[in-house]
Order: C-alpha cells, then sequence, then structure tokens
C-alpha cells in the first residue's frame, strides 16, 4: 500500500492509472475507520480495479463549537486496516495541501442542504460538498462510496456529482450496526457506558416509524409522533429532529405514497448521533 | 470539425483523448466570437494537441434585468470561425444539458468576486464559477483559455482551477482591440455609431492611469482621479467604477508598490463596457 500526502502525487497517481484504463474506487473517510468503512473498502475492492481511501478530518465542515479538535484519530491502525483490506493508495493529506494560502472557492447545493443537518449545523454541508469535490477532481474515481448512515450527505454528494460532471458514480452502501442496531460511527467512542445502553433508542424510534408505515400509516405527523413517542422514553436522549422525508428531496412527507426516508438525530449529553431508515412500501 | 451537443458526448470524447495521451486545449465563449476568441484559439492550437471551442450562452451569469435573451447569437459564423481555425470540436450544449431538472450546485470564489463585476451584478460570478467548473470538469483540458477583457473573471477562474484541483493550467491572453483601443466585445455590436465613438473614452482612462503611474505616481486616489477626469470629458458616458487594484486580490490600492491593475467600467446609454490595464512599476 502507497501512502500519498500532498495533491500533486495524488493527482500524478490517478493520471497514470487513467492512462492504463484502470478504474479507481474512492472511499472519503475522515479517519478513525470502523467496520462501517471497512464495509465500504470491501464493495470498491469487488467493484473497481484499484482502490484509495482518504484520511482527512475535513475543518471546514466543522462548525466553531463542534469537535474539529477532539475527533478521534488513530492514523496507526486506520493504515492497518486499509493495509489489510488491500487499500492500494492511503492518500491522507495535511490540511494545508488541502486548503492552501488563498483557498477561497466553495462549493454549495443549496436546496438539499438547507433541512436537518444543514439547519443543526451551519456551513457542515458546504465544508462536506468542497472537500468532496476537490476529492472527486484529484483522484477522479469510475465510484466513490459513502455509507447511507449519512443519509443526507449521501443525496448531497449524489446530486453534486452529477450537477458538476464529475464523472463518478455516487454508491450508497448499508449502515452497518451494532447487534443492538447501533449504527457504527466514530464518534460512538465519546458514549460512557450509560450514555451506550441509552444509544440503541434512536434506531427503535426509526424501527417503530418503519413498522407503523407497513403497517399502514401514511400521514408523516402521525409517524413522527411513533417515533418521538419511543426517544421520549429515555430519559438521557434529546431529540434534535426526527422526520418523515421524501428520499430525492429531504422535503417533509405530509402523506407518504410509495417511499419514504426516516431521518433522525438525537443528542446523549454531548454527543450527537444520526440515523436513518428507507422505507418502501 | 465535430461538433458535441450532449454531455455524455462530450465527456466520451475527452475520456478517449486522454486515453491517448492527446492534451486539450478549452477555449470557453458565449458565442459571437470575435478576432479576441479568435487569439485565444490560435494560442490553444499553439499550446495544446486538440482545441475544444465551448459555446454556451450561460443563463446563470446573466442577473434577471440583464441582457441574456437579447445577447448576441450568430451560431453559424461562429461555426464557420471555428472550423477556419482548426478547432477539433465545438461543445454547443443546450441549456437542458448544462442544468437539468432539479440541478442546485453552485460553486462561488467570495473574495475575488465580490467587488467590481461582482458587485454590479449580484449572482453573476457564481453563475460564471460554476459553469466553468462543470466545462472543466466535462473536457478536462491542460489548458483554458481566457481573455483579460474580463480580468476579475480571469482572476477568479485562475483561484477556481487551483482550489478545486481541477488539473487545468489558466492562460489569460492579452486584450485585443479596436484601432482606437475600444476592446473587442461581443456587446459592442449595440453601440450606435454616436456611442461607438464615445467608447473608447474608457481605453484612453486607463492609459491615462497607467501614463501617471509611470510618471512616478503612486497614490491610488490621484490615479483614480486621473481616470475619472478622462471619462468625465465624454458626455455619453457614465462611471460604474474607476480602480486602482492589487491585480492578485483585487484590493483597492492606497499605495502602489511595485504593479497595479487599473479596472474600469462604463455605461454608454443602456450598454455596459468593461476594460482593464495591467501596470508594472
Amino acid at each position: 500500500m502507497k501512502t500519498i500526502r500532498t495533491v500533486q502525487a495524488m493527482a500524478a497517481w490517478s493520471a497514470a492509472h487513467h492512462r492504463e484504463g484502470v478504474t479507481i474506487g474512492l472511499v472519503p473517510t475522515m479517519g478513525a475507520l470502523h467496520a462501517g468503512h471497512r464495509a465500504l473498502i470491501r464493495v470498491a475492492r469487488l467493484s473497481c480495479d484499484a482502490v484509495v481511501v482518504s484520511l482527512f478530518v475535513n475543518p471546514a465542515q466543522f462548525g466553531p463549537k463542534e469537535d474539529f479538535a477532539r475527533y478521534p484519530r488513530k492514523p496507526k491502525a486506520d493504515a492497518t486496516l486499509c493495509r489489510k483490506e488491500g487499500v492500494d493508495v492511503l492518500f491522507a493529506p495535511h490540511v494545508d495541501e488541502i486548503y492552501p494560502d488563498g483557498f477561497q472557492t466553495t462549493v454549495s447545493v443549496p436546496r438539499l442542504a438547507r433541512r436537518w443537518e444543514g439547519e443543526q449545523r451551519p456551513g457542515h454541508f458546504d465544508g462536506v460538498a468542497t472537500v468532496v469535490t476537490k476529492l472527486l477532481t484529484l483522484v477522479r474515481p469510475a465510484a466513490a462510496f459513502f455509507g447511507q448512515k449519512d443519509f443526507q450527505q449521501a443525496a448531497l454528494i449524489t446530486r453534486l456529482a452529477e450537477d458538476l460532471n464529475l464523472g463518478a458514480r455516487v454508491i450508497v452502501y448499508p449502515t452497518v450496526r451494532e447487534a443492538d442496531g447501533l449504527a457504527l460511527s466514530s464518534r460512538n467512542v465519546f458514549l460512557t457506558p450509560v450514555q451506550r445502553r441509552a444509544a440503541p433508542a434512536l434506531f427503535q424510534a426509526l424501527k417503530a416509524g418503519r413498522a407503523a408505515i407497513l403497517a399502514g400509516g401514511r400521514s408523516g405527523a402521525a409517524i413522527q409522533q411513533v417515533m418521538r413517542k419511543v426517544v421520549g422514553k429515555e430519559s438521557l436522549a434529546g431529540i434534535d429532529y426526527l422526520a418523515v422525508c421524501d428520499p430525492d428531496t429531504l422535503e417533509p412527507l405530509k402523506h407518504i405514497r410509495d417511499c419514504a426516508v426516516l431521518l433522525g438525530a438525537i443528542r446523549i449529553g454531548r454527543i450527537r448521533l444520526i440515523d436513518n431508515l428507507l422505507v418502501k412500501c
């Protein structure tokens, strides 16, 4: 496995492999890799000739009061995991490589970024859209792989890759979960044992919402109530939002027709957890 | 010469030529080609293996009260000029190819877009930055060629190509002028004969500003006054701005050190004219 630290070397590697007709799969990450990332790497390996994992804790997508400084970092373990999984390139640039002096360009996907995480975290999705655009133009993958756990992010990146003609298919892979349903996330390490026992409340709420839809419920407001009730039972959890949305536009659905995405975000202490379920009825 | 109308065909042409190691030069235009565009095409031919000219009147860079509908269009003459100049591909997409249903991604270069044309034409540079990003990701040229007449645009595109790692050198070619100094522009056809005789006032002002700097003038305000005086003599001309700026940041200069760019925009009737001069002292 090759570790690349500069944008110039990354672009050169990509150009050389394009000339040879090698298809590249990209798995963009912020490191602190877990089994969810591993699943993305494995599906990338199955569908592309060469796999690049990027590891970059992107300051632009953290708000001033958010956890950029204490976001978990474990570069050695990440490199070991990538090597074991047969990754070809670990792209781990320094922040000055990605945002050099004078940097000012911003990519926005305004309609998809407006609600939910975008509302809770102002500027977050501009930071995501900008860094992902840069990664896609640098690595020029045939496909880029994202976890469904960040549903809004995946929707936004799918849109931006098409809008900016970035030439990469965006593959959204199902969320990997703990045995009790908690979606894997690098931030889960911050949960105390007591908080950890409360954390599955979010997935339980989403499952209750799904069950209510599959039992014939079609009112967005009613399904939302079902979900709120489940989280409400967990005294450690506060609700940021629990919503029933159109999976394409992410706008709230009053009436569910053929499908919906249930989006949720809760707080347990200082830790935010997000999750979602796609429901077809 | 091949005429391409779809983004899919454009991307496929580019991919095929990349695989063969052909370097591509791109000249982005809004059509109504004149000798300024021809100079860009010729320098592209000299420095690249294959030349793509894009012809797209980009609605996103016109304000609601601007001249999108009446912007000059002469596709036949444009195709003839391109064929004569040995252009390989004329990329002339329909607006729905560039902005399909659901399109919403926007590219911004906020600091360079803030003043001058950006202030006079809100949203203009977001439209420019977005369409140029799309053209660069679609065509993937080794170099893209822009006229110096649109100095702020050229500065902004140079920045965005670097910021988004688009892999294209941005080449800014000197302004081509009429015998009396008027910078060539597709919009010059709108000038009545009387207005046309007034139009060189802008270039005369810039030249007077340059002469004052070369004669030792170093105060931005004083040079600005010199330029205002020249335009002020032309009763048909109204000043939008006349400014002495840092060529990199486009911020106004109080004191000129080693170089400056003189930026100007005037109105003659309903027609806006812009021009600039780069001065090294």
